[in-house]
């Protein structure tokens, strides 16, 4: 299946000169969701993973599904302020700006062999971030599944120390 | 499975005097976060769901591995700004306030048979904005389903002309 052709690339999104990868024309369309699930799932499935990490809002959507399909558990990255139990804060510079990212700190068992999943691989400083919180609570990052890949970004230079996995590149 | 023990219940959060259900201890487990997924589908499988709707953010982590399990497509509900196509907008009463959430105008076909999914069903709020706005697309609602009800606040009952199915109850 081609899944490239059921992304939406809507022009200066949400600021001028970005080009935006609307995943919500795939998302709809039950065949090409499930399609993509499996890809990314199947990539990692003889890997034992214990848990996918996601970081909101678009981590939620490609992350848990991937989790179900591996039969692991499923761990958020949430904005600062969501998780209600003690969290590990870490904040992190972006292309523009400044962010904060929280998980919970018994959210992962040292040793557990964690996947990191989100939406799209742009710069690599989310997944950074992701990464230095799993690194910080003891688990084992197995890899990086990602659905889009921006190449032009060169994120994969920076997470070079990872197994990384895209479905559609641009 | 008793799911209701692997919810983890937090005092007086995000405000003082509420009984915060936090999945989060769920989801991590994942032979418990895949048996309540299946338990949710199950209700739904007959039904020839196209689309399951799931409202930002929790509503994501619940609904889009239910879309999986159904082989339907999944559609966001989001806080303003988010979406980047067309939207049509929803303005609702929480009970702290005002909120205002906005779905895609493509993301449903006329006559779709929906599934609404969220984590928790409160008082219902969120819910009816979801319902009013797939009613104005054109949808059919075929189900609501939730993780978690909180029978106190008796969400049921503004929600009675729908098929309702909830995972664990409070």
């Amino acid at each position: 299946m081609n899944l490239k052709e059921k992304v939406r690339v809507i022009a200066d999104f949400p600021e001028p000169g970005i080009s935006f990868k609307d995943i919500t024309t795939l998302l709809k369309d039950g065949q090409a969701f499930h399609y993509a699930i499996d890809e990314l799932a199947a990539h990692f499935k003889n890997q034992e993973i214990d848990v996918v990490i996601g970081p909101e809002a678009r981590g939620f959507v490609v992350g848990t599904p991937v989790a179900y399909a591996l039969r692991a558990g499923f761990v958020p990255v949430r904005k600062p302020g969501k998780l209600p139990a003690e969290v590990l804060q870490y904040q992190y510079s972006l292309e523009y700006g400044k962010d904060a990212l929280e998980i919970h700190k018994d959210a992962i068992t040292p040793g557990a062999k964690v996947l990191i999943v989100d939406d799209l691989l742009a710069t690599g400083g989310t997944t950074q971030a992701v990464i230095n919180m799993v690194n910080s609570l003891g688990g084992e990052i197995v890899g990086l599944a990602f659905l889009i890949e921006l190449e032009f970004l060169e994120g994969r230079k920076l997470l070079s120390d990872y197994n990384i996995f895209s479905l559609i590149k641009y």
